[in-house]
């Protein structure tokens, strides 16, 4: 059963880093272990800075090979091997993403205690890692680009009146939670007999690179957060879609088309000293929106 | 001729970054024109927070592949890219070079505006710069590594009265001191006619990572300023040496025995939360020590 689940902006500007902000990286804390969307250089220091310890990261999801992206994993990789990890890493990314890695890790001179498990995903689909899982599906961008949802499993709410009435042992909740039924005291006792309706699962979506695409609005649907770029705004729109970004708008627009309820606006282009038009943007379409800022932590609250 | 040399400590630390210090990179502006010595992760982001800009790198120097000292070259190479660089770049680094920087430059999708051009420095040597050049020797350490040590030409200082009396154009003192003499009004002026002694080229030299060595003395050797690697002290010394570093005593015996007028320590093992026990090492055996702190700047004064 998944308690908490929290996010880290490691990472939250645009194509290469500046003063202000580094580039893209946001941790996922789902209980004890925590995964990775995108790696962008620096990922490794701002985890240092951060509350969420680099040494509990199990799984990377690379949305796509721009620079931005994925160069942070050399480095955080053997940061990893130099604390002492054995515990293998796992890397999805798109089309590519075997050679890439590949070759990233056989630059220098490494010598990992640990062993990489890099899995390329192909079209979209979903991974099930038991309480939760990853779905992906195609972005809308200038080279092979994936977008990612992690969802919590939906989660039956236990009715304490009906456990004490049916006498079921506290160490028995578990069990029929995820297998649907126990026996107690020669009876079968289903989940349905001790709750009280579903608590819908909290899902995040992760858009990566990508233009607006309709197209995308099913991997984004009932989204608790929907962390989305927003590259540019009105004031260079063309240039922003052609190369393969979205706008503030865009962004407002994805948001409110899959009913999330709050929008986490990254990928600001780094021309931009005041993003304030970007966000305005996206505000103006859909009232819930967060600009990240860098190493901002937030809790994902339960679905109600 | 060169006026201004001046440093820039754009990473300090050792093997892995921390919150304090990043890994080693150090920028030296000559005039116009900027080199690097190392490109740790996030050197580029250094440097836009130091005063040197980026695009004034024309060669970058690697001592070695172990990533702290590489790993921020491609994403400094991709924004040079998206800053407009036309220029082509040189890089220089150790056996194995080309491999390393070939493979790094093939990973993800790169689009670069720009050449390339690696060089591979087997054993030792110098190359000549005009102005100035770089030497290189073999460092010891656990892999192929490098030692650099850049030096101003010597210079010629000039003498105002005898520049009058034989009515030297101003326009032709630089033509002088290039190609040591001139053709002025049917008679022939030699540098040495206009001139009262020569001012010692500026030296600074680099250590990247490597133990103490004897042999490293003589591209030492009356250096302006030696920067010099110090990963820790007496107390994990053994340790220190079987890594290939030195211990900050290390680094003072070699400032000393070279004749070098400031030793600058850099490396410091990122397990030390407190340096000061390195630093008196080295201070114990030759007075002029600084510990670089990040984004420490540094006129490298002219000889006497």
């Amino acid at each position: 059963m998944i308690s908490s689940i929290r996010l880290y902006f490691l990472g939250t500007g645009g194509s290469w880093p500046t003063p202000q902000r580094n580039t893209l990286s946001v941790g996922v804390r789902i209980n004890d272990e925590a995964i990775l969307f995108d790696c962008g250089e620096t990922a490794q220091t701002s985890l240092m800075k951060s509350s969420l310890s680099l040494m509990r990261i199990k799984k990377i999801f690379i949305t796509h090979f721009h620079g931005d992206h994925f160069l942070g994993l050399p480095g955080l990789i053997q940061t990893m091997s130099f604390y002492g990890r054995t515990e293998p890493l796992e890397i999805y990314g798109p089309i590519g993403a075997s050679t890439v890695l590949g070759n990233l890790l056989s630059i220098g001179y490494y010598s990992l205690n640990f062993e990489m498990r890099i899995e390329e995903l192909k079209g979209s689909g979903s991974i099930d890692f038991g309480d939760y899982s990853v779905a992906y599906a195609k972005a809308s961008h200038t080279i092979p680009a994936l977008c990612y949802a992690l969802t919590e499993k939906d989660y039956a709410k236990l009715e304490e009146s009906k456990i004490k009435e049916l006498k079921v042992p506290r160490n028995l909740l578990e069990k029929i939670r995820k297998e649907g039924s126990a026996r107690v005291n020669g009876k079968t006792i289903n989940i349905e007999d001790i709750s009280a309706g579903i608590r819908r699962g909290r899902k995040i979506s992760y858009s990566g690179d990508t233009r607006r695409d309709e197209s995308l609005l099913d991997l984004f649907k009932n989204s608790t957060v929907l962390i989305h770029e927003s590259t540019g705004d009105k004031t260079n729109q063309s240039k922003v879609i052609s190369y393969g970004h979205s706008t503030g708008k865009d962004a407002g627009i994805q948001a409110r088309d899959s009913n999330t309820k709050k929008l986490i606006l990254v990928h600001f282009s780094p021309r931009y000293n005041d993003i304030k038009p970007i966000v305005d943007e996206a505000k103006s379409i859909f009232p819930n929106v967060t600009a990240a800022e860098e190493l901002m932590e937030m809790e994902v609250n339960i679905n109600d």
